[in-house]
């Protein structure tokens, strides 16, 4: 290995509200040598998601928190630098669960190889990735939408939000996005060619919302929370199916906001029901087999949004917080 | 026939908040012949049931409300009195959605006929009937409670509860109960044999309901909402089912009051998911087939609260949602 040091960046302490810069701090260490099994690979794209948010707080969730001092996670793709498994080759390049870090030492088996002649590497960080997966389950196993349903998406311009509209799309559904300001509803509608799309800074959100939507909404895939979430629950159908991927505008709440009374659930026969891709590890590889044609084609619509150094990682993260970033969120390492 | 006088009870103003007798006005008519295809009972049995507040109210439902001077909806039991139609004969007893009078006239094709021999002919308006098909459909389809997982109750002791937790206890899950008062937590202890069961009026509830959980639970079959429903969400594992099947502690309110956070949907992949039992009718004959057997055994328990005559069910109704009644409702009108 010609590279001998390895920069990281590590949780200082526990940020209150949106993350600050102040709040991570870098490390530089020599690179260690790969134990029998391990692969070490050079960092090229980080991921940048919301649900990061929730490793840096030590509230109880579904995943263990980063601790003090331990370098943030994420997932990354990388080339292969230096191998102690026979399966990977010095110039592989690899996709995996890591952290923020200019260099990775992972076990062999938390990889997997791409193809450096398929689609452009980021693609398997973002369409292609956990969040197209995210999508794709959340469309399959929850919203199931049908021909002539509608279907509203918030975040719609997001890595998420962008692959389940496009899928709901392609089963034949009227699809109303949901996102900030002109820029992004254009792109919804213009890119990604969703039917409409609302700006949920709109002081009409409902009114509008309604507009769009008059025959109610079917399936609503939730990756916002709040006054979205409160605006589209009064317009569902009776049978509807939520699928609650994220609730991002209260990610930096301390304090989390009362929510809807839910007997509308019963009236209308509501499922509301909650999704961690991670559950169903089957549904990465069908997606990438369904999608990678569509992104070769360019049929399957996507956009990227690149902060530039591993030291803007946590600038990023303040960023899809606050909805700064407009598509999917790379941070470009090496 | 002999009897030629109908009374009914009509509905003669919307109530605000519970509803008083005030609200109701008797009418007598002529008993009609029946037309080809008719049948006329007299009715036996009325059942009173939680969802009857939904019928006088015109807040947007899925079913459409009693209008002013209509007479209030109802399922009965009654006995042929006349019949133009030929699968129905003098004497026969039948089950049916008719209403709050002591005769009807219904089409042949809503009625079933029960066998005299068969068990007592009001546990076709409780266990056997629309309560306890509901139980047994909130069970099969959204709850599906596995050996060793923990199930709650609200409503624990009324007509649907009292069957979802001894479903949940012959599926091979610990069964805790809430239910309003030391009486009616006893009977759901001796007699329907739970686990355990938690008095909703305890300052302590959400303590005690979690000495009573120390697994979480896992399935939660909704009747009650409130306070109730607060404290049992924060205790949901990951992939929590939530049958959502009334909340009838609001049903007497003209504002809901704001509902849980939903946050912890996505975390803990909850599934919550609303149940109308008339949207699946096939149920009815599958539980009557299965519970039969049960009931004549004396292995699945039940309790029945009579009201004595007809002009007494606007009480019996603001009774039950006010949690005054104390096992299944009915009206002995005949």
């Amino acid at each position: 290995m010609a590279e001998t040091v390895c920069r990281s960046i590590v949780l200082k302490r526990r940020p209150r509200g949106s993350p600050r810069i102040e709040d991570f701090e870098a490390r530089e260490e020599p690179i260690p040598e790969p134990k029998p099994g391990e692969v070490v690979t050079r960092t090229i794209w980080l991921s940048i998601d919301p649900y990061m948010r929730g490793r840096l707080s030590d509230r109880k969730s579904y995943a263990a928190p980063v601790q003090i001092g331990e370098v943030m996670t994420g997932e990354s793709i990388g080339e292969v630098i230096a191998s102690a498994d026979p399966g990977f080759a010095v110039g592989d390049v690899v996709v995996g669960s890591r952290g923020w870090q200019t260099h990775s030492v992972t076990p062999a088996e938390r990889l997997a190889k791409l193809d450096r002649n398929g689609p452009p590497l980021s693609t398997y960080l973002g369409v292609l990735g956990m969040p197209g997966t995210t999508a794709y389950s959340g469309m399959k196993d929850i919203g199931q939408p049908k021909k002539g349903e509608t279907v509203v998406i918030s975040a719609a311009s997001g890595a998420v939000g962008s692959v389940a509209g496009q899928l709901a799309g392609r089963a034949g559904a009227r699809v109303v996005g949901v996102a900030g300001g002109p820029d992004k509803c254009l792109f919804v509608q213009e890119t990604l060619g969703f039917d409409d799309c609302v700006d949920h800074r709109s002081v009409n959100l409902r009114e509008e919302l309604e507009r769009a939507c008059p025959n109610g909404i079917d399936v609503y895939f939730e990756n916002v929370g709040g006054g979205v979430q409160a605006a589209v629950f009064e317009l569902l159908n009776p049978f509807a199916r939520v699928v609650m991927c994220g609730m991002v505008s209260q990610y930096n709440e301390a304090e989390l906001p009362s929510g809807p009374n839910l007997g509308f659930v019963v009236g209308k026969r509501v499922r509301i029901e909650g999704l961690i891709v991670s559950d169903k590890p089957e549904r990465f590889a069908e997606w990438r087999a369904l999608a990678q044609p569509w992104v070769a084609d360019g049929s399957l619509r996507y956009r990227e949004d690149i902060y530039d150094g591993l030291e803007n990682a946590p600038a990023a993260l303040a960023g899809i917080l606050s909805g700064q970033n407009f598509g999917k969120l790379l941070v470009k390492v090496g």
